[in-house]
């Protein structure tokens, strides 16, 4: 009796208990809004902002007012009284604010008293999904394409989220677009979509492949200056228009990795460019032109962009926006900025961030993504550039995003194309408070702090049990999950395989950018440049993006650069140990299910930040031939091993788990 | 260049370079003699010992004295001048000090000087083999038999490890024998490899099946008390003695798992033993009689050689010994000792400790025995027996054991054997010294202090991760290799399955073995009782064993019992890590090969420990239904998982390794 009631008062006091939180799949990400029993007065303005309001307010009266010449999306929301007044120019900022209001009341925040005015930094916040026909997505760890036989209920949670954080744009299909994307069936499709989307201010984008004419069209050529060509173009730019009044425009990734351009034609990326331009824009349309381009015979993959697109600069027409990746190869952990952004003056740019975590840990790793993107607006200022585009992380699991985290950086990427500004923490704080509040509003504040700082930590923790220290680009061939810094394969293009970017020999580790090796400093800045190409101010999460790094350089913190990068990979793997405990201490706040599918997750990246530690430092051990230092964890497992394990997956899917020995 | 010189600077100062040392496979154990170039002069007795010092003595002259009236096995070894005699009664003895010499040789240590005289505890210190008559060996780690096909070459080394040590008994073949092995065939067998053995002084034993008469002779019973089995068995020795006439006995397992036995006649154990004890005595053989016995309706399996034996104390023949092993139970990483050592009182004992790790990771785990047998001799009186038997952990693995720190729980029992007063720290330095010293006899100071600390740290960890607190048989089904605290199987008889013994439920965890439950405290002496019987003095690491522990029970530490719980399996995580990275330095000091076959198996090891923690923790928190605490790692593998994997070995087989997720 006395062991009863103790154990009453333990479970009372740790809350540590059966929850009776009922279980959630995710599916209705952070719009856990419930219909209301009995509608609020929304008078004023009938459109989807009423609709969502009626449906989900529960506070007073809300009334939605339009006025003339205000900017593009951006509302007011002003309390008077008990009522609460939202004033736009549009529809779709009607929308806005109304989501702006459910936020606050999702959240647990005060909803009176209210003088908000917001105004979107970008016009363009555009989602890429890189789904194909077939339905696979590429890159995608969250299931099959959305798109592939669209439902509609799923359709329309998907459009309220993106208007919930005020994502305005899709491009339905993969940058690596077959020429199909434009043939009468996709385009009837397209439509089918787009006019589901409309009602929430989202328009419709298609990926073309830049050969259409010939594939399609059944033209000899796709010359961008062909009046075959040309005209070809404009009739499908019409046929399009037809069906979607509202078309968005086209996102081309031309002469890049196999794909055709009009560099097969003798043209330039401004040739192609602007011919698509031209054809868009009576109808307002605009082309967003990738940058994204390398040359197997290129001596440093980080110049290319540069050196391809700087001669163009000011000869692209102002209905073309130019598609960078935030930094210069691909999405890494970390990376610098692509030089791209700081040396274009004439023309408009635009970032493209990668929401599905490519090369972070696909749908298995909690990686929150806000402060890379926040460390890229460190050093490019949010304003030089035109629009924000982010790779999608969706799929038609259940919870959409493969990993219940995974939904806080298509939160985040939305949130930032609204606003740069806004902090990681912020996000973040928005994000949990909506996506596990209580059906009161309520998260517990230990949930809260706990959880955002897991989130808040996250990304370094990747970057030092994948790739601390500026190392990049070592995943294993073809789906880029684990780490396989030994990758190669027969005849495999150079640039394709780690050695290329670790460059490991008996001195040291790293690329060598200075003006002494591949004069990719030179592609910033003076003060960027100086500071980048000096081995001692070269700041050292990117010494070995920069520097070929002798083993036995002496960091900041004392220790040798070998021993450095021992501790990096053993902090990064200390750390998930610490997020899975910390989770794991979450379960009295959270339902059931989603506890025991993030923990589930949280123990793969743990498991997997060992195996990313004990590979990298074993397999860099064979060059550096140095001992891995006494004061941190030794390697579990055996390089062979490692070396002999394979993960039977196409890069069109999320892996069940990581190395398994 | 400035690189260049530090470098080697840096490797000349952590002699972390490429070991010179030439590559051992281990093959020659802890004897790691070189003949010498020209031969030392021996005089005196001509006999092995003579040949051991010709060969292998790099010191001045020696002479070998034979003495009567020294008592057996017993020598000494004085220095006289430049010569060194050595004195005994018998070759064998003059042979153990021949090994004493070179023992102090290997080890560097001074060979001048001396003035020694040793005297075993006890007159029989015999190996066990399990060994089946088709080459298979129970609960054999490190291959198949070595007396399958004996190798003349390996025979030797065998005879001069067992003999450098004091080992002067082998049984043969398993406890669980097969009637064949009393075949002429068989007996043939024995006498080929007792005449190889014989010249180091060691013995040959036999196991033999209790139905043999029925098997073997062809009677229609094995009736201890039939006049025609009597005559059987008297036959049978005398065949043996002609063959071998220095022939030890027998080993018998009767009445046990389902082993033949005098009870399967209405008669006693000491009814069976005698009878073959008679059979025996003319030819100055003994009978080893095992007292490993339980039934399956048993209520406690621990009481149960009491049960059987008490009533029978007195009634054996003085040519029969008791052979008990250590625990109650079987073999577990910590158990009390055997109540029956305490209790009989009127029939000689000895003790049976299993040198195979068959509950202790088999050849995966670095474990270091000597702390757990000198732990039973805390307790248990040394000059209480007359024997020690321990259950070989030898095949025909290059390096005798499997794993070559195995090699050193070969050594310690026959150090043990011969002086159960040796500390494990003398014994463990003695093994280390000889085991990797360089041909100048000399090894790192740094090499000795940090190897033994993790051989006599080694059998605490084991404990801790695999079964702290007095926790006991939660071993995986048939192969003992990991946790499977789940374990059952259709139609099994209780006391197989762990929950037998943990009984975990809501309440608490261990077996309630108090006056108030199965009173096996009852067996101890009443001092030991009343400290056993309650729960707040029964020493902690036993408590599981004797209580069934409230999860809320509050420990010395402070702790909650499921806390502390949590904690210890972390800590042997924690320990086996330190092992590796202490072993990883130590790469200078080491040849290459067994440096990275020691360092593949603490890796095992550690990968081990985590999943035994794992496994414990989440299969005990589904009883206890409370969160690890925060302040260690969490669990990274799934309990599901765990459940369902499967090592496909036997119980003759070492695994690769163990959970693979």
């Amino acid at each position: 009796m006395k062991n009863f009631l103790f154990t009453v008062i333990f479970l009372l006091v740790t809350g540590w208990s059966v929850a009776s939180v009922p279980n959630e799949d995710g599916s209705r990400l952070w719009l856990r809004l419930d219909a209301v029993s009995s509608r609020a007065t929304i008078s004023g303005v009938k459109c989807t902002a009423m609709t969502e309001l009626q449906t989900f307010w529960k506070g007073g009266p809300v009334v939605l007012k339009r006025q003339k010449g205000m900017a593009t999306d951006s509302y007011s929301i002003k309390s008077q009284g008990n009522k609460t007044v939202i004033t736009a120019a549009s529809n779709s900022a009607l929308l806005y604010g109304a989501y702006h209001l459910l936020r606050l009341q999702q959240m647990g925040n005060p909803c009176t008293g209210l003088n908000i005015q917001e105004k979107p930094t970008y016009d363009l916040r555009i989602l890429n999904h890189w789904d194909n026909p077939n339905g696979t997505v590429e890159r995608g760890f969250a299931g099959h394409s959305i798109f592939l036989n669209p439902d509609p209920a799923r359709m329309k949670t998907y459009a309220r989220a993106n208007a919930s954080i005020g994502i305005n744009g899709a491009v339905l299909n993969n940058v690596n677009a077959k020429p199909e994307a434009l043939s009468a069936e996709s385009l009837q499709k397209a439509k089918g979509i787009a006019d589901q989307l409309r009602p929430y201010g989202i328009r419709v984008y298609l990926s073309i492949n830049f050969a259409s004419p010939i594939k399609v069209g059944g033209l000899k050529t796709a010359d961008p200056l062909n009046a075959d060509v040309i005209k070809w173009w404009k009739g499908k730019v019409g046929e399009i228009y037809k069906l979607i009044p509202d078309f968005g425009g086209f996102l081309v990734k031309a002469n890049s990795e196999g794909e055709p351009g009009p560099q097969d034609f003798g043209r330039t990326h401004a040739d192609g460019a602007n011919m698509l331009a031209d054809a868009l824009k009576p109808h307002k349309g605009i082309v967003m032109w990738r940058a994204f381009v390398y040359a197997p015979q290129s001596p440093d993959r980080a110049n290319q962009a540069s050196l391809e697109f700087m001669p163009l600069d000011g000869k692209f027409r102002n209905n073309v926006i130019i598609q960078i990746k935030n930094g210069p190869v691909d999405f890494q952990p970390r990376e610098p900025y692509s030089p791209l952004f700081t040396s274009m003056k004439k023309t408009p740019m635009m970032v493209e961030f990668q929401v599905t975590q490519e090369y972070l840990g696909a749908a298995n790793h909690l990686c929150y993504l806000a402060p890379m993107w926040r460390e890229f607006f460190s050093l490019v200022k949010p304003n030089s550039l035109k629009a924000m585009a982010g790779v999608a992380n969706i799929g038609d699991d259940t919870n959409w995003c493969g990993h219940h985290f995974a939904q806080s950086n298509w939160y985040a990427f939305g949130r930032l194309a609204w606003n740069p500004e806004l902090t990681s923490e912020q996000i973040a704080d928005e994000w949990v408070k909506q996506t596990f509040s209580d059906e009161n509003g309520k998260t517990s504040e230990k949930f809260v702090n706990a959880v955002e700082k897991i989130m808040l930590d996250s990304r370094e923790a990747c970057v030092d049990y994948m790739m601390p220290l500026g190392i990049h680009h070592i995943f294993a061939g073809g789906h880029h999950y684990g780490p396989e810094p030994w990758y190669t394969a027969p005849g495999i293009r150079a640039d394709w395989t780690p050695a290329y970017y670790h460059r490991a020999d008996s001195i040291g580790l790293g690329f060598d950018r200075t003006v002494n090796g591949s004069n990719n400093v030179s592609q910033y800045p003076d003060s960027l440049c100086n500071l980048y190409n000096n081995i001692n101010t070269c700041p050292e999460n990117l010494l070995a993006w920069f520097h070929h790094v002798p083993w036995d350089y002496r960091m900041k913190s004392g220790r040798t650069f070998w021993n450095e990068l021992c501790h990096k990979y053993d902090d990064g793997l200390q750390q998930t140990r610490k997020f899975l405990a910390v989770w794991d201490d979450m379960k009295p706040y959270v339902d059931a299910q989603r506890f025991k599918e993030v923990q589930h997750k949280l123990r793969i990246q743990t498991r997997d930040a060992e195996w990313w530690r004990d590979a990298c430092l074993l397999y860099f051990q064979t060059f550096s031939n140095r001992p891995i230092p006494q004061d941190m964890e030794h390697p579990v497992h055996e390089l062979e091993d490692m070396k002999n394990f394979r993960i039977p997956i196409t890069m069109y899917e999320n892996p069940v788990c990581g190395f398994t020995k």
